[in-house]
């Protein structure tokens, strides 16, 4: 499998956590998103949307989604019940990914981070949406380890992505108590940098 | 199975599309979201998100996020092929829907019907957000009959709801002719009415 992706992007870092948790055999291939190289022809080729990550397998058929692709590669493994309802669950968590919190939450990063915005200059609409998405799952938490069937599944990847890099969006984590023991018990099974590390450097760097 | 939703909701007509096709026995809630209805603390406690659709099954299981109940009312059924890279093409444009297409295309139609601003009054990153979907689905489109498998799937079920509308939104349909086709047929399929009557109305009304 080939993974088309840009390591400052979540949707795409989702992939490479799944996939290197499951021990998958995969080729990297790196897209700049901030030099147009997800909008070349040859890019456009391979998927017609125009935006990373995409994967094509062995036999050249391609996927593109983030939600999706995650989906197709935790098949039958730990990271997806076989449980109809407990899929059914993990895919609502992956569809408010989509629409509640990436929207907000991963936006506003890309505006402080890549665009130069100041916290203060952020979508105000995107802030209180990003805050509200972030409270959420907060509640969520109080009374669980993991979002869907009490282990890490893809649920837990998909939310993980952009939510341990909220700070850097001018999100606060501290006091989302619930949401912080859960971003560490995350890194912890996947064996990623602590997020602490990245919130240092967003507060003070 | 319960379904509560709002009629002027393409996100909730879908389930109702869906459920009916499949002849599924369910009984429909109204929540009129236009009165706050989704937000009141009885509706909470049923779902922490505030939005319709939302089906509570008969042993009192309840799930959000429109495209993730297609998914799991259609499991098994002609909605949803078995065959693994089929559902993932089709999560592909679950996912692509609820991330490219409703919040363009939806949110333009929303301002106009329910919020009085002209078309010249909308967004205009969702206007071209919108515009670009559309013409992606109309070059998917010229050499399919239905978005995957050669057969209407809950994938369709999901772009059509709000494509069928696009008009009361603003945007033309008239000139992107496989796109048009794929409305007309998923309709004759669906046996809901021909979305002309609709657009009759938004262009003269
Ligand atoms: N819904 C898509 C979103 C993908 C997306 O937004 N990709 C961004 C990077 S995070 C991208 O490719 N941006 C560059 C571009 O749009 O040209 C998914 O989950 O995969
Ligand atoms: N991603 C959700 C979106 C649901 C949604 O936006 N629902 C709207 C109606 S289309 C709603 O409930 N609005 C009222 C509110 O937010 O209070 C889905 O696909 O079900």
């Amino acid at each position: 499998m080939e993974i088309f992706g840009d390591k400052i992007s979540g949707n795409c870092l989702k992939i490479k956590y799944a996939a290197d948790y499951l021990g998958l055999d995969y080729t990297w291939i790196d897209v700049d998103i901030t030099r147009g190289e997800s909008r070349t022809d040859e890019f456009l080729a391979l998927s017609p949307n125009g935006q990373v990550p995409v994967v094509r397998l062995a036999d050249g058929r391609v996927l593109s989604q983030s939600n999706a692709i995650l989906r197709y590669i935790a098949h039958g493994t730990v990271l997806l019940p076989d449980e109809l309802f407990g899929q059914a669950l993990i895919d609502q968590w992956l569809f408010w990914e989509q629409y509640n919190h990436e929207p907000n939450v991963a936006v506003c990063r890309f505006d402080m981070i890549y665009r130069g915005k100041r916290a203060d200059e952020r979508d105000p609409v995107k802030v209180a949406k990003g805050e509200k998405a972030l409270d959420l799952m907060d509640r969520h938490l109080e009374s669980r380890d993991y979002f869907v069937c009490q282990r890490l599944t893809i649920a837990d990847i998909a939310l993980l992505a952009y939510t341990r890099l909220a700070h850097e969006g001018g999100f606060q984590l501290e006091g989302r108590n619930a949401l912080t023991r859960w971003i560490t018990r995350c890194e912890q099974d996947l064996r990623i940098a602590s997020h602490h590390e990245q919130n240092r450097i967003a507060s003070h760097g």
